[in-house]
């Protein structure tokens, strides 16, 4: 019956990483880590005690999808959404933001200081999302960690835009705040501003301002914007934002990019990718991505990497996970799943020793090269 | 390294009912038993975990399938289906006649005295099937059962056309024995005959001639057979096979068509039914089949079957499930065909007991009652 709590335990020597834990209502969770999503209140193909299996410390769930399906009153009658979906570990919910944004049918949207005027990507009808009805939904789904409503700009956005749109952003951030009422729940705000410095030094100030429970960084997930910019939102937001508080990047789940941001002083990731991509045969291993329906995989009964621990590896051979594939079986889609998440899962725990080792730019570079075939 | 064998424990009294052990290579399994599909090497969205947890003696995969996808070949040097496939339980391999009757392109087939020539679903490319072809992908497959190469005439034959088919599937049951050569597997005879009891005695007494490992009534698993047709078939078929060998009527898994059979002396079932409907949010239930996207099962936070010892039972709500199959996620066909394939093992179970009892009669009736609502 608490708010979330971060307790920093350690900053890496040579660069802006930290080693944390965020204590909440359903356990302990290390810091840095890689979230999975689970868009409809099930991340896909899999159970939960598979997601645990794999040691992910916390899972997103979509707003904007359990809103328009079940319902977020259905998920407040069966008693928030970890009784909803049978699952006992931490879950944070976005602000159904991003997938107006995104999703919206057509993507034709009219934004207004009162909020986002859409059309359903379900079945064409008018919606309006609002920075109060963000936080009423997400006050209902009951989700450990919610987050503040804001506008995402296209990349392509030019600065008097990102300007107007991290002011609007901020308003909608407190007016969020204000209806806010859940005691179990923690609310991050977010920071805006492109890639530019006086707009994300200005976002994360005013932002801190208002005290929310975590910070976040958006706008750095959209198509189009480069990994340069990507790191300059991060960079140019990290100075302002409290030591006490998560930080937490969103949608970024490239290999390389949770490297990097971790180097810049981030404590939480997530991302549709692993999950993604698995459905579509192609797997992270530490020589880079492979696609399992190569041809060369046909007799390949070996399993994707012997020295993996996740149950994927422990038991299927590449040859097996290509036919499932190829042959269009979801659990073939289930298996890479398994062995994407823990890929990801296992590289923040790397990433957590390399920190109480004080040599993650000597683990960086040995992962690119390897990543990257060097 | 052997065949299996089957030990008779005991009769039902009242019935024609038995109670049974199959011994394989892989383990021991009781009968009356059901069989789940796994039509590509994978019961759809499934872990062989999953499919032990559940209880299940065999479970059967397809020849014509593996055939084409990924191709006999590949799954020997794999080692064989169980290690392919990661399941170390007995294994039953159809013969790919049925599926080249049902599902070849555009359903157009050519039968001669070789075999049948059809085009792949796949691809439309031109194939040839026999008897030997049939026994040699399944050696290679290396199951622990494999079946005869069987003509499947359709519901709507008549007795001439039957009488010929008849001849035919004896002659290619015989070729079929000739070339089998795995001595690890063991190979079951077909009788056909369809409702004509002449025919149905003739192909039993000849099939049995031959001397198989198991016997298999087919071609009451067509679109068009009657229930009355089905119980022809067995009734004309049992008396002409041997007390110590497992018999199997192919492709039937309706709850009171399994309770029917075992009255009338079958062992062992198969159907595609329990994963087929789950995907389409039907579910078996003690009081019958209901479809879980009806909008009554919205608000509803209870589980399918309060009694039911499956894993979604223990863990879910209707509501949920729902909402699962609402949204097309393959999480909630994964969860309807764990209870589905558990309710129909499960009601083998209570007919194993009901024989040990025997009250099979008074089982049955108690049964019906319930299960259609009277």
């Amino acid at each position: 019956m608490k708010k979330i709590k971060y307790e920093l335990l350690k900053n890496e020597k040579n660069t802006k990483a930290r080693l944390g834990l965020i204590h909440t209502n359903y356990g302990t969770v290390e810091t840095p880590m890689f979230m999975p999503v689970g868009t409809q209140a099930t991340v896909k193909t899999l159970s939960p005690e598979e997601i645990k299996d794999m040691n992910c410390g916390v899972i997103l769930s979509n707003t904007y999808h359990l809103w328009l399906r079940p319902g977020e009153d259905i998920v407040m009658k069966a008693g928030g959404l970890h009784k909803f979906m049978n699952y006992d570990g931490p879950i944070l919910t976005d602000s159904g933001g991003f997938q107006v944004f995104s999703l919206a049918k057509n993507k034709k949207k009219d934004i207004t200081e009162e909020g986002v005027h859409f059309k359903s990507h379900l079945d064409g009808s008018k919606l309006l999302l609002t920075p109060e009805k963000s936080i009423e939904i997400q006050n209902k789904l009951d989700s450990d960690i919610a987050m503040s409503f804001d506008e995402c700009p296209p990349a392509s956005a030019d600065y008097n835009y990102l300007k107007n749109s991290v002011e609007r952003t901020l308003r909608w951030a407190k007016r969020g705040k204000d209806v806010f009422n859940n005691p179990n729940q923690s609310l991050f705000g977010i920071v805006q501003g492109g890639a530019y410095k006086d707009l994300r030094k200005f976002s994360a100030i005013e932002t801190v301002k208002m005290d929310f429970d975590g910070y976040s960084i958006g706008g750095v997930a959209n198509d189009g914007e480069s990994k340069e910019d990507m790191y300059k939102a991060i960079d140019y937001s990290i100075p302002y934002l409290p030591e006490d508080k998560p930080r937490y990047l969103m949608g970024v789940g490239e290999p390389i990019d949770i490297i990097e941001g971790v180097i810049r002083g981030i404590d939480m990731f997530d991302c549709v990718l692993p999950t993604r991509l698995a459905r579509h045969g192609n797997i992270f291993t530490r020589k880079g991505r492979i696609n399992i329906r190569n041809l060369k995989f046909k007799e390949d009964f070996e399993p994707i990497d012997g020295t993996c621990d996740c149950y994927t590896c422990k038991h299927y051979t590449k040859a097996y996970l290509r036919h499932l594939i190829v042959a269009n079986e979801s659990f073939g889609a289930r298996l890479l799943s398994i062995h994407n998440i823990r890929f990801l899962v296992k590289l923040t725990e790397d990433l957590r020793q390399a920190i109480k080792d004080d040599n993650l730019i000597e683990y960086k570079e040995q992962f690119i090269r390897e990543y990257e075939n060097k």
